[in-house]
């Protein structure tokens, strides 16, 4: 059983506000804004920085009134973030293993004036209660390590690395800890990699979660899919929707209105 | 274990040719050009008729100069017959289990003059060896039945209803044959509905049927799938291609630009 790390959950209060943003930043860091309903993010551009794969995952998600969410591999805490804004889910949670990630995420709840909605767990999910309790959540979200580990390393100790690789956490312990913290019936969003997907579609379904909707990220609309967006039910019967895909770029450097009107580039 | 049925080979030779065409017919029966080397094929209204899905399907499946294909399911042999068309493959089998369907296929055969490339047998893909030796192909194709038995069945006796619900194949059943009759690093291409695709990936896997290339077909850009093509390798490692989408209608009414040049509608 792997150690549990340092348990830390975000519930410093206070009158922070935005004006006073610059005292929440550490060395190396800055801050970005969101370009939704105000929110910012610290980030520092020497560790992991969030991508679109993450954007993408908060407005596939359907998260419906009151409740709970708990997104696991949280990173910075960019979909809880953008959850908060996108949903009007009553809990969010976000579980992080690694101490400096979860603290700037933290940090960036409180910015935000969200420590009511919003908590950064620093916990290792494969230890059973970490992120929460059995059966407690209602939807769970994963923005996981792509990549299976073994493939070309280039340092454990590093941010990049761990965001990257599975080192910390197997797509099987991800897929797990979901089915253990969802309700019957709940709801899980992922974004993942196409080449590996027939791989989570089997993990998933290991764990009684039945694959439901599928989306596919293009990068054009002539070219292969370089991201694809996977709800399932926790307990469901099998049937799959293929929806419309994504397509990111109309010409080259030029975003597709899709991107523009739904996700906000 | 399934009766095997009556087996039947299409052997028959001789100079038959299209000026004679309507002698091949049956009462009921039309003769439908496919718009492709002159190719025609028998059909009955009253029965199955091809629909673009088995287009699709015969312009997917990668098959190499000199290669032995079958074609499971195939109805009036209309996959046969485009592959015949499309691709250098050495020998082409269909194997059909309702003794009209094989019938008329084995007819456009002879009507097509492809007796010494393709064969027609009528005949049980259940029963071992019925559709050929164990390891002896190099590419399977499928159109299945895409219901499940039970899903509001009219008449099992109908062709319409055997050609659409799994009574006499299952889903599990074609895959299984299929994966004995591939030799490894054998590939298979098939079409099916997108609703059931984690559960042909759950199958095809339990029978070393590795998922490589998927590409989904959607009535418009903005529309749910409603056919995905399915390719996969016996024996093959974890890696899939999602290729992009095939896009049928680009206004109503107004086939795609890729539908009538690559399909030729």
């Amino acid at each position: 059983m792997p150690d549990a790390g340092s348990q830390k959950t975000g519930t410093c209060s206070g009158a922070e506000v935005l004006e006073n943003a610059e005292a929440f930043l550490r060395q190396g860091e800055r801050l970005d804004d969101l370009q939704r309903s105000d929110l910012r993010i610290i980030q520092d551009p020497s560790k992991f920085c969030f991508g679109m794969d993450a954007v993408l995952l908060s407005g596939f998600v359907t998260v419906k009134q009151g409740e709970r969410v708990t997104d696991l591999c949280t990173g910075g805490g960019i979909i809880p973030l953008l959850l908060s804004a996108k949903t009007k889910a009553s809990q969010i949670t976000g579980i992080e293993i690694q101490k400096d990630m979860a603290d700037m995420a933290e940090r960036s709840v409180r910015l935000n004036g969200l420590e009511e909605r919003v908590r950064i767990i620093c916990g290792d999910l494969r230890v059973r209660g970490a992120a929460g309790e059995d059966g407690s959540q209602d939807v769970v979200t994963c923005n996981p390590p792509y990549m299976a580990a073994g493939n070309g390393i280039p340092n454990p100790e590093d941010a990049l690395a761990l965001a990257r690789h599975e080192l910390t956490c197997t797509l099987e312990d991800a897929v797990r800890e979901t089915a253990r913290l969802l309700r019957n019936g709940g709801r899980t969003a992922w974004v993942y990699r196409p080449n590996r997907l027939a791989e989570l579609f089997a993990v998933m379904r290991a764990c009684r979660l039945e694959p439901k909707r599928l989306k596919f990220v293009h990068p054009f609309a002539d070219r292969e899919a370089n991201m694809v967006l996977v709800e399932a039910a926790k307990g469901g019967g099998s049937f799959l929707k293929v929806e419309a895909p994504v397509v990111v770029f109309r010409a080259p450097g030029e975003y597709s209105p899709e991107i523009r009107e739904v996700y906000g580039y």
